[in-house]
């Protein structure tokens, strides 16, 4: 792979334009053996019209057998190697209810639980508390919890789940977790990891979080069943080239869920508002059109259906999704990518480790015999497998972006 | 690739079985342009049946271009980088003959051979003693020969060939060889390498295996043609993890040949007794079934028919094997792998680079075109050419083994 810092040195400046169309989990698989995955059930007449005039293949989000989550499936796509930046489970939270995450804040994800009156976790989630009586219980955290020089911010989630964020001077990000991650014992002590690049800071973090641990449980002693909090994947944002810095692209995020704008904003697009549906976010296309080098239009449904084991439903979102190509086209993007994060099969239920079908459509693109946009024709495919993390050097290359490497 | 740190962190404990079948140097070559390869040749219907239900491709050993010997290609498709993880010559040897090689031992290959009486030496191999010789010989090294903190064992091979073996605390593995490569000169003191990363241990090998060369001289010098030793690819022992710490396998290892018996042991794996044919390695396969997850089942005349140079005893070989596939697919692996550890074209008589036929069938395996396991076939599969160090990954993710990377 060619790392960031070889890509900079080779960006030239340019007026094409790069449209990633991300269907998130597209990948799938057939439900018996024989029959067709949802893809090659799915009718999508512009999907293979495109397939047609394109390069196509897989790309592997991180290597062969790896599964990844929403996070490193997608800093793949944007070319980000996941295995170098790696996204806490605290920041990947903070980012999914739109919290404004800044370089030096700590998050982390809380649970509310149970304890006995030993301080032992007798239910990890309090029963799973509605989303209500969370919303209630992190206003009363937010009031009763002073925890001297920092800002604390206590965000609820959905049910059981709250976002904390530590914001202050000189806060470090590698500490371990306080949910023991199994029932009888108590919360364990927040510490700094051993092999923690800066002691003092994650000493800090440490202290604080502990010190917010304290007070919660004692503002919570008389709620039942959640009469306490666990908190893990404490992380700060990982410091990531934008995508202006490392390939030269003003970069434009297009997605429904906060998760996605906000794994966007982590490598520097601007997440555009981009209402709830397809329409709404293909409106947004054509607006915002004039003002950006790359546009990520994020498409969530194939991903739900998926992980819902419906494989109907899938192949539907997938015709729906269909209907839209040809307005990107109308755009006339220089290059045009269709791909996902991940595959996320209904047979699965779940995100999988399976290659996902990608194609790449430009002027200069080498077609090949694929005339669908399927699993089974892109392993026809002229791409061939590329790893997730060389797409966009390649869709910058289509793009005429990317000068001569050596004389 | 993902390395074995990562892999490590994502690994579940699942009752899910995989079936590794190993055709050692499965990979062909036409004897002419234009005509079949060995796997192509043969009549492999229960091969190809289960190809038509698989994800086919092909593993590349090493890297493009690189003929791998049979450590490192074992160790490739048991998930070790063979790059990372290298065998030294003298421990390969040992482990062909069944030594039960320490931790702390050290081994070289060594060769019996003709010096004259300036002790130049005038044949490397001494006209290659018979074999009856060379327990002769090392029956009176044994005897003649004592190095003091040290126990040595010097074990006939074949020919000319014997292990020896320095067993004793505080021995290091990096110091350079005795023979010189060339006739009329003598044979080379033993010295650290000038790398070593630990001298003293090192030094203390180079001594007592020069001590060692000084007697076997003395109680040689009345012996023709053998009346001197070389010992080449001392080494000790590389650390690898087990499969079971670096993968969560508890594996078995099916095989006739020591070497591969060895290797196996190397990496954890119980080397079963595994009888003289295929049918008593299918027998063992059956008895041994509860007891692990993991199974490598190795076959050796695939090899050494390619290596003989005979086309069609390689094809009747590889159809002798596709007579037993059967009885692996009825235990119901979760998954099944057939592979290779590298090609052995009969047109080469010996390995080669080419990438080797790989297939991988599961319930949650990507269906492709390939209807036959060849060469031809395997290069329309949806596996396409992946790193023999990938199938492990790939194997575990098949059998559920592995969790998601990352929220």
């Amino acid at each position: 792979m060619a790392d960031l810092e070889f890509i900079k040195k080779l960006v030239l400046p340019a007026q094409t334009k790069i449209v990633f169309l991300v269907m998130d989990g597209v990948g799938g698989l057939p439900m018996e053996e024989g029959g067709p995955t949802e893809l090659e059930a799915a009718r999508t007449p512009n999907l293979d019209e495109l397939a047609r005039r394109s390069s196509c293949g897989f790309t592997i989000p991180i290597s062969p057998g790896i599964t990844p989550g929403s996070g490193p499936g997608h800093l793949g796509i944007f070319g980000y190697d996941p295995c170098r930046f790696v996204i806490g489970r605290g920041v990947l939270e903070a980012l999914g209810i739109d919290f404004d995450l800044q370089p030096q804040d700590v998050a982390a994800r809380g649970n509310f639980c149970s304890v006995d009156d030993q301080g032992r976790v007798t239910d990890r989630r309090a029963g799973r508390i509605s989303t209500d009586k969370c919303v209630e219980l992190t206003t009363l955290l937010r009031k009763k919890v002073k925890v001297p020089g920092v800002d604390i911010f206590v965000e609820p989630v959905k049910e059981h789940r709250f976002v904390l964020v530590l914001r202050g001077e000189g806060l470090g990000g590698e500490v371990t977790e306080s949910d023991p991650q199994q029932l009888g014992i108590a919360p364990l002590r927040i510490e700094p990891l051993a092999s923690t690049s800066n002691p003092k800071a994650s000493q800090r973090t440490a202290a604080l979080a502990n010190e917010f641990v304290d007070q919660a449980r004692e503002a919570l002693k008389h709620e039942r069943p959640a009469n306490m909090v666990l908190l893990r994947g404490l992380d700060k944002r990982p410091e990531i080239p934008t995508m202006q810095e490392a390939f030269g692209l003003r970069a434009a995020a297009i997605a429904v869920y906060p998760m996605y704008r906000g794994l966007a904003k982590l490598v520097g697009m601007d997440a555009l508002s981009s209402g709830t549906t397809l329409s709404d976010e293909f409106d947004m296309l054509e607006r915002a059109w004039p003002d950006y080098d790359f546009f990520y239009l994020h498409y969530k449904y194939t991903d739900s259906r998926g992980e819902d084991g419906d494989f109907q439903a899938k192949v539907s979102v997938i015709e729906e999704f269909d209907r839209f190509v040809p307005r990107a086209l109308a755009l006339k993007p220089d290059v045009l990518v269709v791909t996902g994060d991940h595959s996320t099969p209904a047979l699965l239920r779940a995100h999988s480790w399976h290659p996902v079908p990608t194609m790449m459509y430009s002027r200069y693109c080498r077609c090949d015999d694929a005339q669908q946009y399927s699993e089974r024709a892109c392993s026809r495919g002229a791409l061939g497998n590329i790893r997730a993390v060389d797409l966009i050097p390649l869709a910058l290359a289509n793009a005429l972006r990317l000068a001569k490497f050596g004389a």
